[in-house]
């Protein structure tokens, strides 16, 4: 399927990325926010649903988005024991932001990744002015790899991170698209498999025991301006395991893995109007979205990978880049 | 059936509850924490399971404890906008108590209910001090009523806040119990039924606008001793409900309702060891647990009620207390 | 809530049931089925979703409900064992009904409860000739008690079986109604409870061992003209419990209980179009159809006790009616 | 890893398998049947559990397996419409198998996938006689292919039918198994991949439009003698989806997809007992099971294409082997 120009997330009109990255001897991390570019989510929200492929995360907001089938706030990704503090500036972020209506109630969405590896996470040193550069620093044309939340992140045993792809399609008679963000760090080594090549069995020089150990976690993050509802959303989320798969991960037990998928094209707004009028998808034509959400999601994961450089982290730990390796798909 | 020496969640041998209270002209709110009891929670895990009656409601953790059927941490309380606040105190607390082993990773569990009608909840104003100080002064013989995270919820359009209660049973040749806290800021005036009698409709005199729209929420955390499974510890969440219903609730739109359990019985502890050898009741014994608990919930929220005082609070809104109208339940 | 005209599910527009009942020496059961009413629901399929309370039940179809949100199948109620016969029968007739489109897939619905206290449930004897039956006489003022599916339930050790209810309410301009019909044949006698009052326990001379263990079930089919999504749909059906726990029932381990729930405002057809466009409730006006689905769930339990008669079934097991008992409601 | 002896889910210690074959010229189609073995499956139930992956299906008994986390039937599979027969099939078989204890409830289990491409799926040729000697068939070495439910069912637009492979592994001190059968019938053909080898796109002559739409749904069945509760085996199941990603499926919107899987390790028997001891894996070592389902189910999937030969059936259509294709597969 065709990529959309950015081949990013942003392809989906509205959206945009921001990050913010800490990149010293003993922190290896940031904060990535995905803005779903209503211009005022709260208000106007978005619907939107999430999947729990491996419950071993500690994403918050996933609860309400399951109930209401609603958005109302930025996506951020951050690590694992910094999603308080982050959390805390987000919700401060949109009560100044929203000063003059005064929010009493906000169901903030924060993702994380457990970057240990590389980073000093007990220290927590995401805070305020990072979540709101990351807000300020948002764009279209974002950085991928390893930047922001995915700043420590690791994947299939090399440096991961952050990663976007997107596909253009067309429904009826015009094109829509879907795009994917992802915070990649999971999966091991041996199991790094791309377009059927096992080339993560043949990286064997840096295979060492960390290699091999799945305790990393994936988020991913999918936008598209089709009209869906919650439930058809939900359904979407589920064919980004697809993408996983097909690079040769098996879900470990310590990978948390978790998707969100939010639809631009219809608002919720607080009204007093007893009836909304929506536009939905024909169920029957599902697929040729099931099919861009599986094809995004293993580019992303890919590019995350493809963008990281060599790191050495915290600890004097090191991850390689992918890059360095892609070689040996040749025959 | 007969209740515990406390008639609290405390009757579960180890559990106790401490609480922080922020009681000012503006303040009216504060954090409540469930210790549940091993001593070593994070290394000791307990077996335990969630349940999502109406998932309007922002509490972190539940994830990974359906995913792994374990709570690893203390369950704490406090209100909606406080949560990131109060979960990087959270996890500040456990990386210091574990300073030793290095913790990295760590599953926090916050609840919340939403008292911004009596609150200044914008500010956030519940910290680290306050979720040491409630740590501090766990106890088992801790208060009920506008305490803690209870100080400034409302309930059935009265004053809520944090109410206890527990249940005694024989199964087999020795005694158990199963107790219960809730977090009550639910349902709404016209609603409250005692025993059948309709109380809430005879206080007319009271009803406003504000004591008949429900959008608060109610959070439920249970304990036993008596050995079960995450799935059977489900099943057992979800009797609570009963509990609500009885008192004339009907899960309003608004309001977020969470039930969390755990069983004592059982540790899951960090270990090497292939298999573990747990002991499990037999399936077709646990109607004394179901009737346990929606007791012990009705219970407890009453006694959130009664135990709970005449409050003012920000913007001068205020909140009676049941008590002074218990006298309508005669004839 | 003021009451549909006939007091009944039929009170929604479009909305008929059926039964045919078998009562002999051996057999107390039957077979009852619940018309949407599109006239064709299986190319004009409706909204829909369904919610386990308790799954210990072999209703079938729920998987595809939950995964569409759509209903193609009229709602067939029988006893346990005879799920299967009656689900060929309900094949048979849609393979019939559209003879000339020749049906390829459907997914049939059909809920069960066990009456094996009554009926001589391992004979299966409802067949192909009693689901026509309940077709064709499906009607408006169907009758309640022990007829159709209910001929041989039990509730509250007392008589069951079909009841009915409706409640009116209005939103905008114009008035909404939502009915429900129930299968009941879950609780224990000493539970019943009637407005407050435990009449279940004033029953004494009737209590054996069997009225005081509870390994009923309950099926609720809910149904309203107020336009719904399926999530929407699954949050109604939630809700049902209310009523149940009104009556005393607290969901005993042996008792599976299910709640079905569509709306006959838009219709799903076959269509080659991209998007439908619907019509969808605001969110935040759910609480009316909550407090529908509250009530009537709970005056159709009573509405199925008080129609039903005095019975005498398979072992010479007999259930007493609670119209014979009203009278302890008095003080 | 390693394969058991039969390379087939009958590795697993008290397993066998049984078909009943209806292959005419208008009905291609059976019954398989899954025996776990127990030897009394009702009195000695097995703990299990299942994962939707995706519900556009009508199989039977999962609610139940979802509740109380345990199988007490034989795990039949047949085609869609013939559902309800085979079920009624299987209680009345279970009725005379457990005719002095007089069975008055039971969870049947019927699996299905849609076959009316080859078969003539509105006439529900399979009946008792088939569904008796599919039992009576049963054994360890049991043929693939197309035989049994699998007679008429079609893979990656090529035929398939069932399929069935195993993977043996070390724990602590000694070796256990994990074996998988499939009924598969979901894919399209451009998707086909091998290794890596997009097989599918190179069968260009064989694509006609039937071949690249995604109606069918596959159906996976594990055992394994490792101990595991019904929450691992849930996590298990869910694993399974990973073997059919790296086939090329993305999970079309009409292909039902369903995972059972079930522990010989433990019995829930009837019991008066208040509480069992039971023996569970330690969460940490699921990795090896996980990496085993995933790779079984890929190899039983492929296993079921080239097991199955060219096929004509209802309406003259016809599906070819992949068998015939493979050759393809060299550069």
């Amino acid at each position: 399927m065709p990529k959309g120009i950015y081949n990013r997330i942003s392809d989906v009109p509205g959206v945009t990325v921001g990050h913010s990255t800490l990149d010293s001897e003993e922190y290896k991390t940031g904060v990535t926010v995905v803005i779903p570019g209503t211009g005022d989510i709260y208000n106007d929200k978005l619907i939107a649903a999430a999947h729990v492929i491996n419950g071993f995360g500690k994403t918050t907001g996933i609860i309400q988005i399951d109930e209401l089938g609603e958005l109302e706030s930025p996506i951020l990704m951050t690590n694992t024991l910094n999603v308080g503090k982050v959390q805390d500036a987000l919700v401060e972020y949109m009560v100044e932001k929203y000063r003059d209506t005064e929010i009493k109630t906000f169901n903030p969405v924060v993702t994380e990744c457990n970057d240990s590896y590389l980073n000093k996470i007990t220290d927590r040193p995401v805070g305020r002015e990072h979540v709101y550069e990351a807000f300020e620093k948002s764009e279209k044309e974002f950085e991928e790899g390893n930047v922001g939340a995915g700043t420590g992140m690791s994947c299939h045993g090399l440096k991961g991170g952050i990663g976007s792809s997107s596909r253009v399609f067309v429904i009826g008679d015009r094109e829509y698209v879907l795009g994917v963000i992802v915070l990649s760090n999971h999966g091991i080594m041996d199991d790094l498999s791309i377009n059927g090549i096992r080339i993560g069995s043949r990286i064997k020089d840096l295979t060492d025991s960390e290699s091999n150990v799945d305790r990393g976690s994936i988020i991913v993050v999918a936008a598209t301006d089709v009209p869906l509802c919650s439930r058809q959303l939900k359904r979407l989320c589920k064919r980004s395991a697809v993408g996983m798969a097909r690079l040769g991960s098996y879900t470990g037990h310590g990978s948390g893995e978790l998707v969100l998928a939010f639809s631009t094209a219809n608002t919720v707004s607080k009204t007093k109007d007893d009836f909304a009028v929506m536009k939905v998808l024909n169920e029957n034509k599902m697929d040729v979205l099931f099919r861009a959400i599986a094809e995004s999601t293993e580019e992303a994961i890919l590019s995350s990978m493809i963008n990281s450089k060599y790191t050495v982290g915290y600890g004097n730990h090191h991850r390689y880049s992918l890059r360095d390796y892609l070689y040996l798909l040749n025959p």
